[in-house]
């Protein structure tokens, strides 16, 4: 694999999620080359990604492939690579099948969960990045009321329908919410010696309330929709000695067989390599401009990134930083192409959201609060405005209209890996 | 696992499939105890499985969760498992987690694709059977595009480009069609290195024409659609020395690395515990009513039969074959709890039809045979209104309506396995 010749700049994007796309399409039809790299064919639209784990949307419908978004302008190249290293100092990026040169690189590779000292808990609590972690909490979950009515054990059939969510953040409020959602009304009717909506759903937060990030009249307003929903919620209480079987929550064991994880991230590997100073969870130490020191050609975006020059606290790892970051970045190469400096990166924050369920969510506008429908309708409407693809957008919507009217998730498939469909023994 | 006191007869049904779904609908609300076994939780409209593999429908819209359909009578219960064997003599049906006795059997596990004297073939060239193999074909369909791109080799991305699938019945024909437009079509603009309308797709049959099973004039139409998608047809020759990087047709060598299995089934070794007599392909020969010899308490339908009765030759196995025998199986044990005797089974052929690809089809409906637009107007029309579950004909036809407008099919995600799903080494 070697660089085609050309004398226009380089520019490397390392990652096609939201920061590293918005970056990509800034630089669409300009005056240098692009190449973006992701270990994926897809772009993800991660706020939805807890609708495939409970099977209210297929894997499809939130994504999109970066080749289709991005093949309208010939100066951008995709490559379906995992990036290994940066070596920053040789302006070059290490795949597993080659390397590249850049003059300009945009490292935008995210971040995976943590589970602090005990990486043998992922197989236990998967986390909810990836399609395929949704789709292995999609099997797990249905899985689970299968296997209750088969069960006739009652404390066995108990552990088997009950749901441990450990971290009280936005992903965790909406799983929660999701899953006591299909057990009382989608799954209502299927079974016959089971009733799905005696399972226990239960939410782990270490802080007083959930969703920390948020103002506090919202706080207790997600609290109160989630326990209407009928989630038990346990605050101030850690999740230890996770086993098959269980786990420990505060001094109570709670047996359980399925549990997902939410709590805690990690960043990207790729920022290890690139010689700039690393905070505690793996986050890149940006300057103000997002550059790193003594690299103005290179910048680091997302939740890859510590940047913390405007309100002392890192920001936070959601979306429209992302996009901020990205587009930012992207006008900064143009600057520093066109001889002119970098400029200083500023967040405005137009709020945030969550959803619980039906006509259950809270938003924080920044200017007003709102909680139940009109904070629904208003998570509705920004979430179909920004999926990426109109395809998507007329998918979702029909999918959730659909939902809405029969209370019918449409995508309750439990699908095993290739590997597994064996054939029994004859 | 335990069979609730009752004393309304049981009837067991093995697999969800066609037949297994529409005896089972037959039965419901009557005065019957049913269990259907299957070993998936969806009932798989596999005569679209092959837009699964090319990219064009999600897993999700051609799957029925076999709960929800069966949902609405109580006297059916659904069991997610896979069944071992059959006991006949002491009527109980042995499963990996226990086992159920049943007062009337219908056993409707279908078939696998079967290689012949070669099953380590199976991994260098995946059938099409299960959301899973189709998941399997679809990411190596697109790997191999993505791979092209990165390779400078010529003689290497040619072979990464080419596509042999073998067998010319429907699937063969569907999936060659279908590979041959997305190449054109769907990813032409996508790459920047490769032309991916350069790519070869090579379809193999042993017999003199495709689709064997039709009317000549059909079977040349075929070929001929086939010929303007720029399929090359190798008729009357067979595939060996399958290795990962290409296979013998004939004398001739093929360097390709992405083979695709539509040859040959292999009826479900269910059929082997019956004790009745079993076929060369393993499908267990019925008696004229779908019993079998000794246990008129026992059926046997769909793909796992061997009927010959009608024609001298077994019928083939197709989804008419199924339901209309899952339906005479289901009203043989009404018949047969009220006193009376199984009658007779016999099929109403209303034809059948293969699909190739946008406005290119044929159709045999016995009174007339159509081929181009006709047909394919004639196969959507067939093929929405049997899809089963009104959410999953909405989608579907969404999905078409939108591929019509645009050329792009909307899954074109390459997702790997939950195992796979790694963090390479820092």
């Amino acid at each position: 694999m070697e660089n085609a010749p050309a004398t226009k700049p380089h520019v490397v994007i390392l990652g096609g999620g939201f920061g590293g796309l918005e970056a990509a399409k800034k630089l669409a039809c300009e005056e240098v080359r692009v190449t973006v790299v992701d270990r994926t064919n897809y772009h993800l639209f991660q706020p939805l990604l807890y609708q495939v784990a409970t099977a209210a949307l297929s894997p499809a419908d939130i994504a999109a492939p970066i080749r289709a978004v991005l093949s309208k302008c010939k100066n951008i190249e995709v490559i379906l690579a995992e990036v290994q290293a940066v070596d920053a100092q040789a302006k070059k990026v290490r795949m597993a099948d080659g390397e590249r040169d850049y003059d300009f690189l945009i490292v935008a590779t995210g971040a995976r969960h943590s589970y602090f000292d005990h990486p043998e808990w992922e197989k236990l609590a998967p986390g909810l990045k990836s399609l395929e972690d949704a789709v292995e909490i999609r099997r797990r979950i249905l899985m689970a009321f299968e296997q209750a009515e088969k069960i006739s054990d009652e404390a066995a059939r108990r552990a088997a329908m009950t749901f441990v969510i450990v971290g009280g953040g936005p992903t965790g409020v909406e799983m929660a919410g999701a899953i006591a959602e299909i057990a009382r009304y989608t799954l209502a009717k299927d079974f016959r010696h089971i009733d799905p909506a005696q399972a226990r759903v239960i939410l782990i937060e270490g802080e007083p309330r959930v969703l920390a990030a948020y103002p506090e009249d919202l706080q207790i307003s997600a609290m109160k929709q989630l326990h209407d929903l009928g989630v038990e919620i346990r605050t101030g209480v850690h999740a230890t000695n996770l086993t098959e079987d269980g786990l420990n929550v505060g001094d109570e064991y709670i047996p359980s067989r399925v549990k997902i994880w939410a709590a805690g991230n990690n960043a990207s590997y790729v920022g290890h390599s690139l010689g700039a100073p690393i905070d505690r969870v793996g986050r890149v130490i940006v300057n103000d401009d997002l550059t790193i020191p003594g690299h103005p050609e290179v910048q680091v975006i997302g939740d890859l990134a510590n940047f913390s020059h405007q309100t002392g606290k890192p920001l936070p790892g959601v979306s429209p930083v992302a996009m901020q970051q990205g587009r930012h970045a992207a006008r900064n190469i143009l600057a520093m192409i066109e001889g002119r400096k970098p400029q200083r990166f500023r967040y405005w924050d137009k709020g945030s959201m969550a959803t619980i369920g039906r006509a259950r969510a809270v938003a924080d506008l920044k200017f007003i609060h709102l909680n139940g429908l009109p904070a629904w309708l208003a998570w509705l409407f920004v979430h179909i405005i920004f999926l990426v693809g109109f395809r998507n957008r007329l998918a979702v919507l029909f999918q959730w209209g659909w939902a809405y009217l029969t209370f019918n998730a449409g995508a309750r498939l439990i699908t095993r890996n290739f590997q597994a469909e064996q054939r029994p023994p004859t």
